[in-house]
């Protein structure tokens, strides 16, 4: 089964994932690592920071081979995102045609309150660039599911919403790992 | 003029589709019947619980048929879903592929306060397995919208919210009864 | 690089977009306005209310040909809409068939706090039309960030979404501007 997993910075997603690809062994594959991988082995960049400078076409194609050796493995928890935030706005993270590449059964949104979520960044120096607002944490979850929600009417996958509350991983894992049965 | 209906359990579409269809004497499709009898007609399945059973490939052809003969009438109003809450999170009742066949000038969302709708289920005996939360309620209605918008982008249909309040029938099937003109 | 501006009336989208246009010089395009020339230009319509009597395969050919002209520029700020109020419920602007013509790179969601859009509309006396209720207009915004999301996810466009508040136009305009650089 190939799941599609999703969360906002700070919501515990890495966490969430570990517990559930231990218990059911199956591989994290990281979309970004494969897209570097892709592009490293082509030789089209030696850091991911020169991923950023390849060209838009370069990069479309880089992104689609990604999804295409993805989309080849018959289990996988696929750690992206629905919506990147950035300047430009919300960057969709699988944009349709590679959704269509991936063809992934779930795709799995975990959630925190935003409070709780603001609080976790403040506690990590590594976040500090996502150091949001409540509302904007917020804002940032509702587009997410909105994103899921297309995604699975374009894919047919289902989407399932995993709640991570503070102090509550091992639920959060066990309502994850509903979905293999 | 195909008209998709959805709602979550225990909102009264039933009810609303009923005068709709009585008032526009128009055909009321259940979706999930059609895919029924074809599998029934090709030898696939005798009952409901068969259906489950076959193989996804399968199923997805019986899917797409029955789009194709419901895609065919001229006038239907459609009994289906936007998402369905499964254990594997929310499933599309109508995916991308499908609503091209169907080809709806409407997607109809019935929708009631989570509040009403958790008294109305407490009172239907066969609706306890449908027995969530006001909250989970909240969060099956928000996913449907965003699930009918992307279904609206997708087929170019607009998108109905047509509100069933408590001792309100009326008012919502004139509600939907605009659509018609 | 193409931009398409949305939002609902009274949100003051046309000064944002002004604002913007003058910043960047950048032409804006009005998508309405040039579905009409087209139409114009091929002995379709005489005047703006002819265009809704066209049949719906000539319309929908109208509006590719409109989508296919803007699609061929290499920058444009695009007026339109998410999704549009009707009677038949909320019309997506830019349907999928359309939006992939249009190719846009960004997607910007103007909003303000449904009270300040019901007290704008009040004091404009050319959008008593559109005199609806605070709680209608929420629903209208939730729909569009659904409806935008799912226009990103299927083009592969980010999503911005740009606060328009009571004396804040110059805040929204530096907001919208973020977008180039």
């Amino acid at each position: 089964m190939r799941v599609i997993v999703t969360g906002v910075p700070g919501v515990g997603k890495s966490s969430v994932m570990e517990g559930v690809a231990k218990a059911q062994r199956l591989p994290i594959v990281n979309y970004g690592s494969v897209m570097f991988e892709q592009a490293k082995a082509a030789g089209l960049a030696a850091s991911r920071d020169d991923m950023r400078k390849l060209p838009a076409d370069v990069q479309r194609e880089v992104q689609a081979e990604a999804g295409r050796r993805i989309g080849a493995m018959a289990d996988a928890i696929i750690d992206t995102h629905c919506l990147i935030k950035t300047a430009e706005g919300y960057l969709p993270g699988i944009p349709m045609g590679v959704l269509s590449l991936i063809a992934p059964q779930v795709v799995v949104l975990v959630e925190a309150p935003p409070g709780e979520i603001h609080g976790r960044r403040a506690k990590d120096a590594s976040r500090s660039r996502d150091d949001d607002s409540v509302a904007s944490i917020e804002e940032h979850q509702q587009m997410n599911r909105a994103a899921a929600a297309a995604m699975g009417v374009i894919s047919g996958a289902t989407v399932k919403v995993v709640p991570n509350l503070d102090g509550g991983l091992e639920e959060a894992v066990r309502r994850f790992n509903e979905i293999f049965r």
